[in-house]
């Protein structure tokens, strides 16, 4: 049997802007509902790879909550873990490109469907069923997901399930109340730890990247995987160093590369694949889903992925 | 002195499908934000006349409730009773036209920033100074917002203020529990009461207007305004009745036109007009207000009203 992959976290709609600027103080042309939310990108590509995968999360009774069921059902993620709230309106991000490559948001999160999980008989289930867990450090830094995110963590490693995690964080959050320890808590267990660049140093006090991965094997983390955007990837364990090459697209919108590139590397992961090509694959994903306009829209299948690495690789 | 205009309720940006059909099922076209909200439109128009004129309502720290705090301060609209609330999401409406003229909605007002508000020192010092109340019937119909719209009927009635109503009701929602009562209560202090087409009959036993607009007389409002769309208006009072002739333009949005009717009609009426100057100017603000794109954007200048009813009059 397949293992199942189980995520919780927050489902959103995007709405991007077409043109670049600095932000929505204006009428201006925008295009969306997308299907997203970092959590949900991650799990609609391990579903479009064929991987058993569900999602605890809530939506609202509207049609950006339907939007989001539609998609991921469609790529075959177990929707039975999202709730529909009658009168909540489904979280939304607003994302507008400035020229020089930075966004500025307008988010609906915390009041929003998807900013008060709590356990219901549907997600517990899921807990019980599933054989490993992902964390997005966006759900542990928000106050109203934590709970249930960490709950999940313990349910499943209680059980011998593995776990991945990608902090995803911004450095400026970390110091919101009890999210230092909630983070070194899961870091504790995590199997696979899936920083972007930067984000390695959040976890040590090394300051150069051998010496921060070298402080997190010993920690006890199994694997550290540094995604580096349009500049490769590489894979570290005990066992030693891989690398991935970047693989040269047209860049149309990065936002959900990360997530695509985690969600594939843990299908293949735990599908028994070697490092090296679990990281080449997750390198493969992350191109690919910059490909597209919309969050989740690149997320790809094997085929796309077979025949993206065949045409860089060719 | 002129007099002073408070309204209580919700302030929103639309987000608009440039395509017609059925909702936000799949990412589409859009354009916006725009400034919206029907209290926020009515008063906005009440700015552009030149009234006095403030709202109290309650925005998110975001892009999409400064577009709102801008524009209408431009218009000259005392701001000070809008709060900015930390960590909410300003209000949203995402508006589409199905091709049969109908709209389908996707709605964040409950668990927004306008969805809560309360009485505050700013907004119980514009109570003590203002002349004359409008009520939306969406801001009593709204838990969070009724109490403080209520509060601002019996404070501004109570100094001899006047007061306007302006039911912009869903039949469906009347039986929302206290919501009968409630109208029932501010239609007996009522002084100008404005509903559009079939919305008299919601609060009357008559079913032909003119046994409706007795009724209503006869229970103590002073004047009834009857907007009849791109039909024209009329004018009941017991002194009789005055019409005002549709006036043909090109439509491209009709959201807000009944709010600007409404803004153009307390503008003229509290400056002394007849009833047939103000029915007059109101028709021709509800008629201006659908030639543009944005339930506010179309909300006229004097100078603009003067030269529509000057060229449909010519």
């Amino acid at each position: 049997m397949s293992k199942m992959v189980l995520t919780v976290g927050e489902i959103l709609v995007e709405i991007m802007a077409t043109t670049k600027g600095d932000g929505f103080l204006e009428a201006q042309p925008l295009i969306g509902p997308f299907p997203s939310g970092a959590p949900a990108i991650f799990i609609d590509q391990l579903g479009r790879l064929g991987t058993p995968a569900a999602i605890v999360s809530r939506v609202g009774d509207d049609d950006f909550g339907r939007v989001n069921l539609t998609r991921l059902a469609a790529d075959r993620v177990d929707v039975s873990g999202i709730e529909v709230a009658k009168g909540e309106a489904t979280g939304s991000a607003f994302v507008r490109y400035r020229t020089d490559g930075s966004r500025a948001f307008v988010y609906n999160i915390a009041h929003s469907a998807t900013g008060k999980l709590s356990l219901t008989p549907e997600s517990e289930a899921l807990m019980a069923q599933c054989d490993h867990m992902h964390v997005m450090g966006t759900a542990l830094s928000a106050p109203g997901l934590a709970e249930v995110a960490r709950e999940a963590v313990e349910r499943i490693t209680a059980r011998g399930g593995t776990l991945s995690f990608d902090p995803n964080l911004r450095p400026e959050i970390l110091d919101s109340p009890g999210l230092r320890e909630a983070l070194d808590e899961v870091l504790a267990r995590t199997d696979i730890f899936l920083p972007s660049g930067e984000e390695i140093y959040l976890f040590t006090q090394a300051d150069d990247e051998d010496a921060a991965v070298q402080e997190l094997l010993d920690r006890g983390v199994r694997e550290v995987v540094v995604k580096r955007g349009n500049q490769g990837a590489s894979h570290f364990s005990r066992s030693g160093r891989a690398d991935a090459a970047p693989i040269s697209v047209d860049e149309v919108d990065p936002t959900g590369a990360g997530d695509c590139f985690g969600g594939a590397f843990v299908s293949f992961w735990l599908a028994g694949a070697s490092p090296e090509t679990a990281l080449r694959y997750a390198n493969a994903a992350g191109a690919h889903a910059v490909t597209k306009m919309g969050p989740m829209e690149g997320a790809a299948t094997r085929d796309q992925l077979d025949a993206l690495l065949s045409q860089a690789e060719g």
